[in-house]
């Protein structure tokens, strides 16, 4: 049994750590907005700050929205590595520190690097499968760790997650995940340029969703995503400003190493479009409608 | 029992006529280059030109490379038209041509109009599955056409391929796969920005591509040409020139209809890319060897 720390009690954060509580494991939690009061009736043990928080576990787990907000929790004043420095009670204890948020892979290599000159052990671990994963404790998670502290931590992560796979050193989960975010990000506004392209001609978007589900053209994206572009529900899902804040940390990421991503560039384009238009919190599938706007014409059904 | 005629023996039409030949119609073949002694030994009667074949059959399939092919073979120097227009033996019969091939569907409404005119019906049914479908008469056929129509040619066509569909009216048929070709290309591409961020950013592509697949990024492009692009083999196949071919229809047909498509503009650039660099005769998924260029960086396999 070990004493656990969680950092960031939001929409992903508060289901995992449900998760967690109902475990053997003591938790203790901290986040800027207070925490809930049914976490804490559950047994979940409050600290005022990172620092205290990291004082008081051994394995710290952040679920933050961007990698800023890591940076602050982690080296920032009352943060996790001042806690750990000033430690004096158990000094020489390696702890480890597992990022679950979706941030930088430049920055996650750069945490762990400080991480692990304080002498403890880092792990990025970043999630799909959204808040309905979280809450089934059904979530992939991508993880980038030593083979060694993958191997003692995967089955905390296993309370959370369905599918939890090393992808390789520290950095490579975030990989993953980026990886994962431009090939949704990207056949989602190629089955909004194929059905606009069919309604434009005048056929029916329907009955060609349908004959193509089967065949190379078929996935996960034509069939839910492809099925809101033909029925006009927006409502997320997958938040346009979280669909842009991946893109933006991918073209930042390719742009320092020198790689070309055309269309995860046009893609985040046509994501900034959309929060121009008030946006930010439709489902990403609505990218269609920026090329819409261009068309000058709106998928729809065809009614014979 | 019918006459069926059919123009057009390449690397699809042989092994389409194959089951024709196997069922109790009786099949006239016309083709350019000379019809191959096995189909005439199979029972196949060779006719001179398309203007011979026309008079001969209730139903004349058509499975050629581009649209000024089939263009030529209709209503060209001994062609069709003038072949229905000038039979004497059953003037009044209604007959059904079916245009197979993979071309422009604002050529295909405007065929299928001509061919109206001359008081017969037209019918387009491109399909994929590629030669191994065409072998395994396991083809997807996409049709446009009139019901009555449909329903009257679909126990010939369900000779030839699997899942045969009616989409709508004339020009419906290549609309839809031409969708198929917009969803496919583009998924292509995208699994090949990954893939290369993940390599450039010095993670293992194998490790991700296999993490990737249970999720919402998952797709049989991510498992057969992810692993093309990992593996470097790219002998098709679906050939970069037919790939080439059919984004350049799309995209013509776009631009007549004021409809912008920015993913699928990048992904002709990057085949036409790839021809100048030889590669029409390579498979489709090598468009990932032109962001590769850009990179200065090619996919690797992490040898750990």
């Amino acid at each position: 049994m070990a004493n656990i720390g969680f950092i960031g009690l939001g929409i992903m954060g508060k289901p995992m750590v449900k998760h967690l509580l109902q475990s053997n494991h003591t938790v203790y939690l901290q986040t800027r907005s207070g925490v809930p009061d049914d976490l804490v009736t559950c047994g979940g043990i409050v600290c005022k700050t990172p620092f205290e928080l990291a004082q008081n576990v051994e394995i710290l787990i952040t679920m933050l929205p961007d990698s800023p907000d890591v940076e602050t929790v982690l080296f920032g004043a009352n943060g996790v590595a001042e806690g750990l420095r000033t430690d004096t009670l158990y000094p020489q204890l390696r702890r480890t520190i597992i990022d679950m948020s979706t941030i930088s892979p430049i920055k996650t290599r750069e945490f762990a690097t400080r991480i692990n000159e304080l002498g403890h052990d880092y792990v990025d671990a970043p999630v799909s499968g959204g808040d309905i994963g979280a809450h089934n404790a059904a979530l992939t998670i991508m993880v980038g760790a030593d083979e060694i502290v993958f191997e003692r931590i995967k089955p905390i992560l296993e309370l959370m997650g369905k599918q939890v796979t090393l992808i390789g050193s520290n950095g490579a989960g975030q990989i993953c995940k980026m990886a994962n975010q431009i090939i949704v990000a990207l056949t989602i506004e190629a089955v909004g340029e194929a059905l606009l392209f069919v309604s434009k001609s005048g056929a029916d978007p329907e009955k060609v969703r349908e004959a193509l589900m089967g065949g190379f053209a078929g996935s996960r994206v034509l069939e839910i995503h492809g099925e809101r572009m033909i029925n006009r529900h927006f409502d997320p899902g997958f938040k346009i400003a979280l669909q842009q804040k991946d893109l933006d940390i991918v073209l930042a990421c390719a742009s320092s190493l020198g790689l070309a991503l055309p269309n995860t560039a046009t893609a985040l384009e046509l994501y900034n479009a959309c929060i121009a238009h008030g946006g930010s919190k439709w489902d990403n599938s609505a990218i269609v409608t920026m090329l819409e706007k261009l068309a000058n014409h709106e998928i729809k059904k065809k009614t014979t």
